[in-house]
């Protein structure tokens, strides 16, 4: 994997740039579109394609337990598993590990977006689905029950059998009020399973060369919660590290992700990318990213929400179930170019929700990451071209449309 | 709408020939697209072009309910409502309001294709959900029980609004076992709507011409079950009338076909198209249907089918949820074309199913169109180049494969 920076944004973090992997380039900032069971839900990889998602990130706990990661290398590799014949990343699993033990059937989102509520349960629950050692995590598969062992090594062994371009180190995901005592120690475990990972990777990469099969990359993940000094710890611990880039990992809202990404980006190596975890679909999520450093993106929100009616237009967020939309006849958005809005009305799109019909799921997935996606692009551009804030006010001032002044405050409106 | 027969093949009523509607020619026999709620389940318009669907066929009943025809009329029609630039079928709903009054819940299938179990309960449970008098009939909306009558005039009213190139005229249904008096009443019923259809039918057609829209087609709905003299007295009335074709209803066994068709077709007019409605998407109803002078089909059973795994191979069908397939890295079929066969694996759509996740129904719906769709094509094709026998007899040994005796005595294996 090698990556390459061509444009910078004076006075900010931001760049554009390319990661070339062996399934090809991606042209950075990216969003990264989620495959979590190895396939974007309600589309195919060609649909994918055609919104202009340049890679797929699929996700190591669904894969380890459906269909494991002996039926994925056999059939030849993700890529070839999903017949996408494009660049792939996998995160760790560390994530879910923690996530599906204690929110399962809540939403992941929850967990990841929240200050309150369920995510503050998060070290008391976790005692009963799923233990942490040094040694790595023991916990209860949301399938069956049955007791799984989690390593940083066998985390790098299953990863190397899926067989993405881009792995992600494994974790521990602490909970985001845990006290600052189980956050340092949480942060000491990754750090120790980063250097376990990173051997372990070397190791399984070396057998590759030895067969003649195409070695595979390897990202740290920052963590540290939302404390200035574990971030800087965190970010100069693993940024000395022969890592290929970085996830930025942990919970935190939208709103400190610059202060969370500043503290963390200006001291991880400027040329290695970077990639915020988990988080990224909401148009203020991917300007503060971008300008804070950020190369790529994932989440899976632009598919959820879209399966649930919820739908992005430049004029922000509209649920398409509600019945103002029964006979109104125009596209999702008038602007918009993908292929639902091009051919379909919010009257078709209205009817295929009521009607309990899979196309549905489809066309406002179509939809929402094309929009995503897109969004992105043009942030991109922006950058190339010296647009950027320009694009910045304009896009989120209609996008908020001031509805929320907080965010407002945010991006400096 | 015009029809053209190009072929014939001796000693049958089998022929081929072309269907010209407003939305384009249809080339028969050809297996009508199911479109019940103006989507076809699981598949955009482009993937059901791309397994060679020529037409679609959606339920008045359905649409009816939801999302109400004035909005697919405002929408500018069916055909541009649902993004579908070609030719499109309505039924008539009269086998809806029968068929989900009794059985709703448990497949239309079960009261088509049984002479068992509820479909003889239809005469008990509809004095329950649905009125029949010379009228109409009063029914009530399984999905928010609001009693709906549909007389002849107002199905074609409802049809005229939703704007298919071809309509059905509305028929009364009766149960497969009512006795000989009853079905008799009930083809005359059937026949004086006949008369009631064609009548409003043509005023419409008049203010169409008037509005300088296009006019809109009309098929009648021969009736008479398993009985010759009803089966004959309903083609001989309704062939006699100025229908633009035929629909041939009715509950009846696979095996009842040739005695049903042979009936029927011989007496109808044999310069109009013949449409068996709600049958033929096995391979045997298909070759006896096009034998016994079938032009048109249409089934929603190869998408129903493929949305519980269970999928069409020329060596019979297999359910693909079967944990045998788990670590098969073969096609569906090796033989077969179609988009899924010639980019994933069994091991992949295997995957899918076990993870509930919606590509899983797009790609076997494909398929299973995809066979049906490209079977109907090879037997149009075989009857012009006179190797029909040929295909039938090889087609059937090996899709049967000595499996179902009853299926070999009736294609005279």
């Amino acid at each position: 994997m090698k990556f390459k920076i061509k444009h910078r944004l004076d006075g900010t973090l931001a760049r554009t740039g390319e990661i070339i992997t062996p399934h090809g380039t991606i042209e950075t900032p990216a969003f990264i579109v989620g495959g979590t069971k190895a396939t974007v839900k309600a589309l195919t990889p060609e649909q994918v394609e055609e919104v202009g998602g340049q890679a797929i990130l699929a996700n190591t706990y669904h894969l380890l337990l459906q269909p494991g990661p002996d039926i994925v290398y056999q059939a030849g590799g993700l890529a070839k598993f999903m017949h996408w014949d494009k660049p792939t990343f996998t995160d760790s699993g560390g994530f879910q590990v923690f996530s599906l033990g204690m929110a399962y059937k809540k939403g992941i989102d929850m967990v990841s977006h929240t200050t309150k509520g369920d995510a503050s349960q998060a070290k008391a629950s976790k005692t009963q689905l799923a233990k942490v050692t040094d040694k790595g995590v023991v916990f209860k598969s949301h399938l069956n029950g049955a007791m799984i062992e989690m390593t940083p090594e066998n985390s790098m062994e299953i990863q190397h059998q899926i067989g993405a371009d881009i792995h992600m180190a494994f974790d521990e995901l602490a909970a985001p009020l845990a006290d600052y005592d189980y956050l340092k120690q949480a942060l000491e475990r990754t750090h120790a399973w980063a250097v376990r990972c990173l051997n372990r990777h070397r190791e399984l990469n070396q057998k590759h060369q030895a067969n003649g099969e195409t070695e595979q990359s390897l990202y740290a993940v920052v963590q540290g919660a939302r404390h200035k000094e574990l971030r800087e710890a965190s970010a100069k611990f693993l940024g000395a590290m022969d890592f290929d880039g970085f996830g930025i990992g942990g919970v935190f809202e939208p709103g400190e992700i610059p202060s969370v990404l500043q503290w963390t980006n200006s001291l991880l190596p400027d040329d290695k990318p970077r990639h915020l975890l988990g988080m990224g679909a909401q148009p203020l999520d991917l300007f503060l990213g971008i300008e804070f450093g950020i190369d790529t993106f994932d989440c899976v929100a632009p598919t959820r929400q879209a399966r649930n009616g919820s739908i992005y237009t430049y004029e922000g967020r509209i649920n398409i179930k509600n019945s103002v939309y029964k006979s109104d006849y125009s596209p999702i958005d008038k602007e918009c170019t993908c292929y639902a809005c091009l051919n379909y009305s919010k009257a078709y799109i209205n009817h295929l929700f009521k009607a309990d019909e899979i196309l549905a799921a489809t066309l406002s997935s179509i939809h929402n990451e094309y929009f995503v996606i897109s969004t992105v692009d043009r942030i991109r551009h922006s950058i190339a071209d010296g647009s950027y804030f320009e694009l910045k006010n304009s896009f989120l001032e209609r996008y908020y449309n001031n509805s929320d002044t907080d965010l407002h405050k945010l991006a400096n409106l």
